[in-house]
C-alpha cells in the first residue's frame, strides 16, 4: 500500500477574529499544525483546534512561529540570536503539549512557522536552535521540514525523524525551494493542476522545478491550505486524485519508518 | 529535624524591563515561582530564570497569570470561564516545563499569579479549573496554595500534593485570607519583627489574625519577594532566623510526604 | 426635511485578520465609528478605514475601547481609575485625528467602545473622565451616546454636543438601556422589524421599551451593524425604509444644531 | 548669548515596569522626547511625563517607534513600506499631541526613536515618510535629526523646521554617522572628557570623527541618557560645563531661527 500525509496549518485564529475554516480542513487533512500563541493562536483557539483534531483523528503537531501577531509570523525579525530561538521555540512546543495533554492528546510532529522556517532554512545556526529545542523537549517528535533546506541536513544529523513535505500550490526553483511569490507562475491556482503535480511528485519521488528539473526527493508530506473557499477546494481536489490513484491518507503519527 | 522552604515570585522581567533582583533572591530561597509570559517573563527571561536557579539548586515552579502585561496580573480580568482558565493554566506550565526541559531541568511546583489566584481562591469553578490544569499536565506537582482558601479544598479534593504558604510580610484577617493592602497593619515593614512572626507561626502550626485570633495549619512554605532592597533584605532577615533557630531550608521538590 | 445620521462600529481589523466589511458598510452609513488601535484595528487599518471614509462622504468618529485586543474591548477590564481612562481615550482620539489628517479629513464624532462605554454608561466618575478628555481633545466633536445614561447627563453638563443614538437591531428595557443580550428578545433579527420598529422611534421621538412603554428622546443617529451578511441586510434594509419614508441620511458632521 | 538644548529619551516605562529615571533627567535638560506606546510607554507614562515636563518647563516632543515593545524599537522590523511608516509615526504623534493638549501642553519637536530613526537616516523613502507625517499633522514641530543623514536632506527639502543633534556619549565615523556600538571606542563614558567633547564641538561647529577628522555641522541639541546613575551623572556634567563656559540651555521650542 501507499502511504501519504496531508498536512495543514491551522489553530490561526486569535480571540476575535477567526482565521481559516480549520472545522473543514479537519476532514480533509492527516495532520495538523497548530499556532502556539505567538504569531497566531491563543490558548483558548489551540483548545478548540486540538479537541477537533483528536475528534477527525488528525495529527497534532506544534507550529511555532516569531513573537509577531501584527506581523502572523511573516516578517523576519532580526536580533534574534540562535540561543534566543531555542527557547521561543521550546516555549511553544511545550504550551501546546500541554494543552493537548489536558484533553487527552499528544503532540507528535512539528512545523516552522513563516519566518521562522524561511529563516532556518538558509541558516544553519538557526536549524541547529529549533532542532536543540525539538530534540530536548520531545525527541520523538516528527520534524517536518522542506526538502533542500539546511534544517533538513541538520535534523538528520541529529538523529531526529524528518518528513519531507511538498507544497501542493507552489511551485519550486532549480535549488529545490518554494520560488518566490514575487515571480510569475510561484503559486498553482487550479486545483485540478495541482493534484495531478502532486501526484505525480509522490509516484515518482521527485520535485519538478519550474524549469522542469527533476529533483529526487522522498515525500511523506503535502502541505495544502484553508484559508480561503479555493483553498479548500483545492485540498479536497488533492485528497480525491490521491484517494482515487490508490493512495491512502495517514497522519505522519501512524507512519512508521520515519 | 525542622524543615522549611522559602519561595518568591520570580522571572518577572519583560524584554527591555527588569524586574526585581532574581540573581540576588536565588541565593536566599528555595523554591522560584517563575512568571510565564502571560502577566510578566518572556522565553529568553523563562531561560535566565530557571538557569540561575538550576545553577543555585533552587526548586522551579510554574507561576502563571492571566493575560495581562500592562495590569501584570493584579486585575481581575472577567469574562474568562473556568474551561478557559483551564488553557490558559496548561498552557503557561507546559511552557515553563519545555523551557526548563532544554536546560535540565523539571517544573516541580506550582503556584497560581495575582489575580489569577486571589479570585481562585474564594471561587470554586475557577479552582477546579486550575486544579484540573495541573492535575492533567503533571499530577506530581506541588501545588502552592493558601491555606482556608477554596483552592485547598478543592485540591486536596482532587488528590494534588499541596504546600501552605503564609507570607513573611502580611497581616492575616479573622478568615485566614491575607489583610486588604487597603487596610492599617496589612503590610509588615520591620524585617526583624516579620521574621519573629514567621518563626513563631511554623513552631505552633498556626497563622495569627490581626486580632490575635490563632488559626491552626500546618505551614510548608514561606513566601517572600525581592522587588526591592528593602524586600531583600527581608527575605535574608527571615532566612537567618529560621537557621538560628534550628529550621533547615529545603525546597518543595525535595520535602518527603507533601 | 426631516434628517437622521446611520452610524456604524468600524476598521476593527488588525494586522492578517480581517473583521466585518467596511467597504459595503461604508456604502451604507453616514458616520463611520473607527476602532484606535487599543481594543481593535492598527494605524494601517485606521488609514485603510479613513481613506474610504473620506471617498463615500462619510463622517469618520473616534471610537476608543479598552487596551484589550484579546477581548476586543468587549472586557469590563478593572483597576482603571477616571484619571486614567481620560489619558486612554485622549491618546486614542488624538491618534485617529492624526491618521485622519493625514490624509486630508478631520475626526467629527465620538463614540465609546464596547465594555469603556457601558461602565460610562451608569459610572458618572467615568463618564466625566471621557467627557474631559473630549472636551480637552476638540470641544467641537459630537459626542454620540446613549440616551438615559449618565454619560448624556454628564456630557451636556459640559455643554458638549450630544447626538443620542439608538439600535436598529436592540430591544430596550423600562430604563431605556438596551435589553440584556442574555434575555429573550433582546436581538432583533428580522430586517423588516427592525426598519420599521426604527422608523416608528424617529418619527415620534421616543424609545419603546420591551414591555410597550414609550420614553421620549430627541433621535439623531441609528446604529447599525456590518459584521456579518444578515447584518448589512439589515442596514441596508432600515436605510431603505427610512429613504421611502423621506427621511433624508446625513451625517452628524452636517447636522445643524447638534 | 549662546544658547543649545539638551534633549533625552523619557517616558519608557511600561505598566508595571520603569525604564530611567525621568524625574532627575527633567531638572537637567530642556527638552524631553516622549515615547509614544508603541516600543514603550503607555497612555498613564506619557501622562506622567507630559505634566513633570510641562512643571520644569521642559520642552515637549513625540518620538514613535515600531510597534515593538519585546525590542524596544531597536529591532529592524522588515516589510514595513513607506506609506504603513507614516501612518505609523502620525499615529503616535497625534496620541501624544492629545494626552498633551489634556493636561494644557502642546508637542513642540519630534525624533524618530531607534531602529525606525537608523533605517530612516540611511533610506531616503523611509525619510520622506517620516517627514510627510510630520508635515501633515503639525508642520510647526521641530524636527530633531542627525546630521549627515538622508533625514536631515528630506527634512530640509520639505522645508521642515530641523534641529541637528549630537550625541554625548558616542563616537562619530567617517561620514558622520555614530560609530557602531560594536566597535572599541564607540562610547564615551567619561563624563568630564564628554562633556568637554560637547563643549569643543559645539563652539567650533563641526562633528570631531573617530579618526579627528573635522566635520561642520550647525549644533542645535546635544542628546544625553539617564537610564544609568553614570548616565545622570554626564548629563549633569555636560550641563555644568555648558553652563560654566557661557552657553544657556534653552528647549528647541523657545529657540528662534529653526
Amino acid at each position: 500500500m501507499k502511504f501519504i500525509d496531508l498536512n495543514s496549518d491551522m489553530g490561526e485564529s486569535y480571540g476575535p477574529y477567526t482565521m481559516g475554516n480549520d472545522a473543514a480542513l479537519l476532514e480533509i487533512v492527516t495532520s495538523a499544525n497548530v499556532a502556539c500563541g505567538f504569531h497566531a493562536g491563543d490558548p483558548l483557539v489551540m483548545r478548540d483546534t486540538v479537541t477537533k483534531a483528536l475528534k477527525e483523528n488528525v495529527g497534532i503537531g506544534a507550529h511555532p512561529g516569531f513573537m509577531d501577531l501584527w506581523g502572523f509570523g511573516r516578517r523576519q525579525i532580526p536580533g534574534q540570536s540562535p540561543a534566543d530561538i531555542e527557547q521561543i521555540v521550546a516555549y511553544q512546543i511545550g504550551a501546546l503539549q500541554a494543552v493537548t495533554k489536558l484533553h487527552g492528546g499528544r503532540v507528535t510532529h512539528f512545523k516552522a512557522h513563516g519566518a521562522l522556517g524561511n529563516m532556518a532554512a538558509v541558516d544553519e545556526g538557526l536549524s541547529q536552535a529549533i532542532v536543540n529545542a525539538v530534540k530536548a523537549v520531545d525527541p520523538d517528535m516528527i520534524f517536518v521540514i522542506p526538502p533542500y533546506s539546511l534544517t533538513e541536513r541538520v535534523a538528520e544529523r541529529a538523529g531526529l525523524r524528518v518528513a519531507r513535505e511538498i507544497f501542493a500550490d507552489r511551485a519550486y526553483d532549480e535549488s529545490g525551494y518554494l520560488l518566490s511569490r514575487k515571480l510569475p507562475g510561484a503559486v498553482i491556482h487550479d486545483p485540478e493542476i495541482a493534484a495531478r503535480r502532486v501526484l505525480d511528485m509522490i509516484e515518482t519521488n521527485h520535485i519538478t522545478t519550474v524549469t522542469g528539473t527533476r529533483l529526487p526527493v522522498k515525500i511523506d508530506s503535502i502541505c495544502v491550505h484553508g484559508d480561503s473557499s479555493e483553498a479548500l477546494e483545492m485540498a479536497a481536489a488533492v485528497k480525491h486524485c490521491l484517494q482515487a490513484n490508490g493512495w491512502t491518507l495517514q497522519s505522519l503519527t501512524e507512519r512508521k519508518g520515519l
